[in-house]
């Protein structure tokens, strides 16, 4: 698995999944129907937002992570990052390459630790990732989110210091 | 004190405490020498956003204030506000008018509760005020805020149901 930053020309690889993602409504708080430009605008926002893919030896992509400040101004020492795994590549370590990567990333551009604002509490093998890597539940939202089958559950904020 | 829907024609008389409130960088996550068109961008950016203007009886400019969804999608449920008072027109109940007032609205729209993600925990008026709206604290970020005299600050998270 080899990751690298994202390109204009990855955009093509990353959208089906993406949309696969969000049109699921279990773990992202952005619209289910989502159109191609909003979304791209959204994940590839620019600087000094920043984004990666991991892809594997063919080149076949199994996900990307993006990183930006979590607040602006005097707030913008504190990252935000958010992931997105292709289904088809789940199951082999592709979130936590991410997120490892991202830390990583997250240090060497001076950020002072990472947040996470809305971390969909039952979306469980994401929230046991992030506390496998150091980030604690600092915050959460009664029923702040609007699962398809679960109803209202909660969300959660999450924490580390970089 | 009339409350009422914020108009383009405010936004001269909105942006000169705007500035000053943002450019002390005291209470906001905001870039503190964010320009004009950002600004205005920021603070009325249309809808699903809604702002409205405390003015007194002579027309003068007291306070402002914007409710938006505070996420998108299937948090869209969770309402966020900012508020602005003139530096002018402080000590005289403008901000709990203001936060009373958009509650209300926000009932009134549909929202089920309402959310401030980045609440300086310094800023003691603040936190009081919102206490006293019946908003608790659900989640705490450390040092997230650079404050301009008092260094690395918490940031809070506030939430009250609707």
């Amino acid at each position: 698995m080899l990751i690298r930053e994202a390109t204009a020309a990855d955009w093509p690889e990353i959208w089906p999944f993406l949309r696969r993602i969000v049109a699921a409504g279990e773990t992202y708080t952005w619209p289910r129907d989502v159109d191609e430009a909003t979304a791209r605008r959204l994940w590839l926002p620019g600087p000094p937002a920043r984004a990666v893919v991991a892809v594997d030896d063919a080149g076949t992509m199994l996900g990307t992570a993006k990183l930006a400040p979590n607040q602006l101004g005097p707030g913008d020492h504190v990252a935000n990052a958010s992931f997105m795994v292709s289904p088809a590549a789940g199951g082999r370590g592709v979130g936590r390459a991410l997120g490892a990567h991202v830390l990583d990333l997250a240090r060497a551009e001076g950020y002072r630790a990472m947040q996470f604002n809305a971390v969909v509490a039952s979306n469980e093998r994401a929230v046991a990732l992030w506390r496998s890597l150091d980030f604690a539940v600092v915050g959460r939202i009664p029923e702040g989110f609007r699962h398809p089958s679960r109803g209202y559950v909660d969300l959660l904020v999450m924490h580390r210091r970089l």
